[in-house]
């Protein structure tokens, strides 16, 4: 049940993370989805759409709810979402009346992508401390190696020596940008209805979805669900940091190959040979940023998402995303493990 | 835990595949690898390389063996690989004796590619299968609706009248080629020692690998450790099934849309729209067409693998590969519903 | 001579642009570079580090410097990059005495990124002028036909009634941050020396690079030449236009196989069918669109740069970016006609 | 007006083919298309559809024909495809009478997909001879410094001391398999007529079909307009090829950096560093298996060809298969010049 190695019993050691699976799994997004529909019916309620009554029962069942993943699951089989089921296990709880009053006016994709917003959000805030905490230890090898001298390579090929703070500059300056990006990245709200238009809502539609936003901690802004954008940004953003820092994996790989310009701790073992300590992170490193870099040319593929929403380029995105924030936590760890263990750079 | 959809608790309804999943459990793996180990120990044991009674315990323990998990992981993050952990505890069990003749002159890269080579084996059997039933329901429609006629079109336009027959032609000619592809694709061995000279083995190394392969049901043939042709060709196998799938996906969808020249049982509900029949198959085999077309890319990547084993460029194929044959097996999973569920095809 | 239909004979005349080809020429590369070491040399003479004569003289022979082409293929050929034998043939011309001041303290790759940034800033602002034009265009049909009525669709099915209006603003909100975007985007000057350390430039050095970037009306940064950041933002941003522009010709074709709801004219004629007018420019959008997206990969793959310079991620760049930029100005261009030559949109 | 590097006035001097680059010059593809039609008609001819006459006047006239470009690139732009202009001039020469028996019962995809096989026929006999002489060459270094030693490497690390005659053996196996299918490969005759149906030809369709395919030196079988495995398949071997000497340019390249074991004639010279000798032809296959490995995926996702014919998913094969066999040939090109320039290897 693990052709993904970032779930993998043994594979996720390598190439999981901890601390960010738990936000793709199916408990955080169903939990996600119930925290949206209590939000709306509360900002439905508030704009006088449905009982104030309706909207305190569905906030107080979605508190609570344990879906049937069991059913979810046949159910998404058919229905290519699983919002439908869900919505009607959730109906079938919170009793006739509120029922009519859950989902209003929303449709599978608000809940589906805002879903992945409030958790992207929050994976965001942690890749970004990441990245701090990556600046903060290549700053910390500069203080202690910078003038130390490397040989510059170019074309592979010995060129003239540089400072060991030349180096890292070029490894740490586009680590500072990513980490702006990451603090300033918005995530949308997606709120459209059957549509796009929330043709349900009536002029109340955008103060709606506004409140929704501000309940969520998202931005509010116009739906976006044939208009992938917002995807393609944040994916992106992932795929060049997992690029940059694989660019890190090739240099201190190729450095530990010539030897004698780093000692880093901590490498891997050889099952044929005792003697070997393999720069296992820093290769990792360099298979994580091209598999992300692989990835993202199918992200752009769904750009093109015909008409109002398009089952087959929304599809695409549930195949790579959540894979390539995966690989993308895997990089920023294994970057941090590994610069961490540098024990020494350059000659004195 | 669950950042792939294909092994997700409610998508892997949609995207999943109950018979081919587990081809790629951790269990799975290890169970092949320990098979590996025996038969290996068998192979040397009959050329003299260990003695008997050696094989004999290591093939009793390996076929009763229960790895710790816990560890496998801890040590995969360490050294890039499970087998290094996997022999160790295979090793305390077996005893001191047999330990010696464990995984003698094999490195970890011989059982990994071994195990997943015996694992696509049985994979593409079931593939053959079910790419010939579904050509035997492309015949059935043939048989049923041949006759029908069909609008033609060409640029997304009105062309000229064809039969059902054309259509279905079109459809079903590449996948018999598939067909006959699956059923005579060979699964190399792979069987090399630390750098891929059977060093250890001396002149009976190649006898010795012949006769591993001929145990394991696999093909005989010269270690393929840093020339990994044999994965990109079953990768692009995979992948021109799945691109096939999804042109009739697209197809299905298309006249779905048109409506009026097709019929199609058991299409999706939406949590919007009462009236809707979604056809979700079709579009979901779009989908999958899209993902490996992206991910073969990162599989001709890694064939730029360097000198004698890459830890980069293997490491991106368990990335990607594992999944692409997912992806390919709920697309003939997805093809075989959908082309099942066509109740008319064209007008009389 | 004609293996891309960017600049092919024929093909150029549905997938070039006469516009942006030029930019893209030798002559134009060279030009720039000419350009670049005359700025080079009047910075390096303002801070003293060469003869103000040797820069008059310099600057006098770039302005009307004609290369011997056929050298300069020859000798990229061995030497991976043209500049080494431009900067031959040049110092041959300047004369003895001032051949030493030229090119002083840069590296092949500083005169041929920045040579690209001078022509990419050109380019950019020229896509921002289109991609308003392709606006103000989706303005004006929504003033025509903003009201009329167009059947939504999701997941390739009708779904409810929705306003042209809905639509057009579904186009074009992304389009509005892509103008942004352009009109915003930096272009950095690339400086560094040999091995990116300005080392024979001393103290100086980051103000002759201020001073060189201000010549050129680029933006001073630190060297970019291993942290290729610049090149993949670009690629991103031009990806992302195909894409959404993509999505437009999906829609266009897709309205057009319908039928009704819209009028366009100058289709394309067809060899075998008198009858037929093919949507050609909105499904040339969406080849172009994925042509990018399937370039933008190898961008991020060229992101794993190795050292002080790498020849294979660079030369990777050159592969790909120069025919990324003209399939987004064919985009773009194709966009522009196709909009402008819908005749009707929606119904009333 | 050379986006391409492949067809660039210096850049092809590193990265174009002068052998094979003619062959995707419109004068070629033009010819080639004249060729059909003049073969078409001879086929028809001998099959009683069209008079004899008439085929001879068309054999006359294609033999000679000089078709007006600049009409041909306005049309082009107009109709997406070159065909129905080339046919109005040939038309137009031919006279009245004959102008009917020309193009019966094809369409534009039947002379352009025809014209690329024909072409695609005779540069894969060129790679396969390539191919041979590079497998020779390193046959030639096995039996010069097979015996010596050199440092195996796994994981960027060394291993244990291999054989030069065992890196060779790495090197040589995908390449003979290449060989083998290069020879093998076939390359079939498209002939659909409008819809794939051969609607025009009645009975003696497939019959004259195969006459065609006679005449061409191509395969015949059934016509594969949407089913594009046929380019897939080509696609797929070529970028197999350039990855196996991605990989060869790559262990170059890094014998190259840690010196010692190698001695390479012909490397590139620096502009910043005189000293330098750089393994250009290396680095540059590695570019070009990265190239080709990302494109590849263009060609997989135009496998999702809708309907009878896709003007966006053919459009998009124009975009990448031309400059795929071109990069294939640099690629084959430059492993020669390479693996000829190697004067050492391995170490006594």
């Amino acid at each position: 049940m693990t052709a993904s190695p970032f779930d993998h019993p043994f594979l996720s050691g390598l190439l999981g993370d901890d601390e960010i699976a738990p936000y793709f799994s199916a408990e955080a997004d169903i939990r996600a989805m119930l925290f949206i529909e209590a939000a709306l019916a509360r900002a439905e309620a508030a704009h006088g759409l449905i009982p104030a009554e309706a909207a305190r029962r569905i906030a107080e069942i979605c508190a609570a709810f344990s879906a049937d993943l069991h059913r979810l699951r046949a159910a998404t089989a058919r229905d290519g979402v699983v919002v439908p089921e869900l919505i009607k296990q959730l109906r079938a709880k919170v009793g006739e009346e509120a029922a009519k009053s859950l989902h209003l006016g929303a449709t599978s994709q608000d809940v589906i992508d805002t879903s992945l917003m409030i958790r992207l959000k929050a994976v965001v805030f942690l890749f970004a401390g990441r990245l701090s905490a990556i600046v903060a230890g290549l700053d910390g090898l500069d203080r202690r190696f910078g003038r130390n001298r490397l040989m510059g390579h170019t074309r592979m090929q010995s060129a003239i020596p540089i400072s060991v703070s030349d180096r890292l500059t070029a490894w740490r300056a586009p680590l500072e940008i990513y980490r702006d990006r990451l603090t300033e990245q918005s995530f949308p709200v997606q709120f459209g209805g059957a549509a796009g238009t929330l043709d349900k809502l009536g002029p109340q539609g955008p103060a709606i979805r506004a409140a929704l936003a501000q309940e969520l901690g998202l931005t509010d802004c116009r739906q976006w669900q044939s208009a992938r954008l917002p995807i393609a940004d944040i994916a992106g953003l992932f795929v060049s940091i997992s690029g940059s820092l694989g660019k890190i994996g090739q240099d201190i790989a190729l450095l530990a190959q010539a030897g004698g310009e780093i000692e880093i701790a901590g490498g891997g073992t050889s099952s044929a040979m005792a003697h070997k300590q393999n720069p296992v992170a820093a290769e990792t490193l360099v298979a994580l940023a091209r598999f992300n870099a692989t990835a993202l040319s199918g992200i752009h593929q769904s750009l093109v998402h015909e008409q109002e929403r398009s089952g087959a380029a929304w599809t695409l995105e549930w195949l790579l995303l959540p894979q390539m924030t995966m690989a993308t936590a895997a990089s920023l760890r294994l970057a941090g493990e590994l610069t961490g263990n540098i024990k020494r750079l350059g000659t004195a």
